[in-house]
């Protein structure tokens, strides 16, 4: 069924496949680098809904409803959901997944939610506990925006460290059925809290818990990087990628070679107006479902280790002048016909 | 390992023991008719620290210390931690557990997190995940009353359906290792919505998905509620329980026999003002470490179903003109020795 590896990992020998996928994303997105490659863009960025936080949940129930359709299942084939999101008490989820009258674990660790959804789900499948079950997870621009920093009709102006929260949501069926892409590892990751407050600059905040989580699963597998084709965080953006590759040299492996950062990848810095790059619950899950699983399928990669990235913080806790620790939950995805 | 039961239940069939609990509350829970049996009564609601928000993170530290230290544990034997709170973001166990270094599966169900908290974590035993888990879940009452309702200086009035948050946090070491009290089922709850909007009467607004999750429990393990000598909900309080009685009654349940409440228990309706009962992550938590687990201890009770029941709101969703609906999660714990 699993080993448990080293310090904090798991390895395990039964299948996790992952069956299927699916994204959707708003017109911004659309208009990037990976813009072909997802399945729906919508271009109205609220959906038609009256409220950000409907237009969230709207995402994540088109996500959801697309993976069934693309996998061939009914939602009575899923037996557990496990999603988040970046909103207060999560009522992106709340909302959006209601009608679908599937049993829910509700997870939270901010932008590396998408991580941790997929690890809970592929501990379900592994266990024995169930033959399908669905990972999902969403942010929108405007929401987090509106949550976290400034209305947008403020119009405040974003240092260039700042990131640009995506708008989109990824979900994922994992299963006990043979799948070509399956979950083989996974490495769940602590709190670190390197004491920077600055919430315009994520990046900073994450880059030592991705340090952490990735030094930690290389350990607990004994592996070289050169295991992975690429090492892929979720939303460093330019500023953490920097601040990891050092870490990470520091604790003696070079990463350079294979890093990828999803909110590096998702946008285009010299024409989108970007900044450090993408953030958010949607930005690691849309860029898993519509580029890294399909280089996988395509074996442009026979091995990766995808490891969203989360910062720790509310409005509340940054007005109380709290630092802003980070999280960062690692999965192993391969190829296995390789 | 484990069977899967009907539509939505998990029987475990290998040991998922509940090596030890530990409870902390406040002056106000002390005083209240279980106040003999909490492991530490705190007088100052504040714990000391410079906000609520920092006292609730504290009752997290402090229950998992205390937790440890009773079942002789070091922080190191605990692979996973499963931890939430009712705060936007999850705040409270972010800056709490900080300090313990051990990885975090955040999660968030409402006042159901306890539940769910210890449904995964129950998973991750019975899967060969770990070895030790730790699941714990706070509340606090004027933390919860800054994030949910109004500041506590504006004195507003409470309608006598308003429930009291519970100010305490209740932390279990789940383990592979003999324990005469073990987790032997559960049943992860759907979101039900009612179309209820009044998040002044949280009972009401839960009492059916409580009610779905009791159902589909009773009915996936072909159980009949004398199975059980106590189904125990979180905190539907005095309205949500006739509505939850009612309900089963109508599916063909009567549980008026067997149903006891968290919230219900917590405090002394007559004297202590609490209006409906009380509420919170906390107080189902503290309510099963402090008194459920010790009757089944004591041999009392033999077989309890414990269901934590949560309200999925934030204000945003609240002032939007959303509805709230409910989501409870079943656990089945029993003496194993009886």
């Amino acid at each position: 069924m699993a080993q448990i590896m080293g310090k904090q990992s798991i390895k395990f020998d039964t299948r996790v496949g992952i069956l299927n996928s699916a994204s959707i994303v708003s017109k911004k997105e659309g208009e990037g680098p990976l813009g072909e490659l997802f399945d729906v863009i919508c271009e109205d960025p609220i959906f038609g809904c009256e409220s950000w936080e409907e237009a969230e949940s709207t995402l994540q129930k088109e996500a959801v409803t697309l993976v069934l359709g693309k996998a061939r299942l009914e939602k009575e084939n899923i037996r557990y959901l496990f999603a988040g999101d970046l909103l207060g008490q999560t009522i992106a989820s709340s909302f959006g997944l209601l009608d679908f009258n599937i049993p829910l674990f509700g997870v939270y660790g901010a932008c590396s939610t998408c991580g941790e959804a997929l690890s809970l789900g592929a501990m379900a499948i592994a266990g024995g506990f169930a033959d399908h079950v669905v990972a999902v997870t969403s942010s929108h621009f405007a929401s987090a925006e509106k949550q976290f920093r400034f209305p947008l009709e403020y119009g405040n102006q974003r240092p260039l460290s700042a990131s640009w929260t995506v708008t989109g949501s990824g979900a994922f069926v994992l299963s006990k059925e043979y799948s070509d892409i399956q979950i083989t590892g996974i490495t769940p990751g602590k709190i670190v809290d390197y004491g920077v407050k600055d919430s315009l600059n994520m990046g900073a905040c994450m880059a030592p818990a991705a340090t952490d989580t990735i030094f930690q699963s290389l350990s607990d597998f004994d592996y070289l990087p050169d295991e992975y084709d690429k090492i892929i965080t979720g939303d460093l953006g330019y500023v953490g990628q920097e601040i990891l590759i050092k870490l990470l040299k520091e604790k003696g492996y070079d990463i350079s070679k294979q890093h990828m950062d999803c909110g590096i990848e998702i946008f285009d810095q010299d024409n989108q107006d970007t900044h450090a790059g993408g953030s958010g619950c949607g930005c690691s899950a849309v860029t898993l479902s519509a580029y890294i699983l399909k280089q996988l399928q395509n074996k442009m990669w026979k091995k990766v280790l995808f490891v969203p990235t989360g910062a720790l913080l509310s409005t509340i806790s940054y007005n109380e002048g709290k630092s802003v620790p980070g999280i960062a939950h690692a999965v192993i995805i391969e190829n296995i016909t390789m």
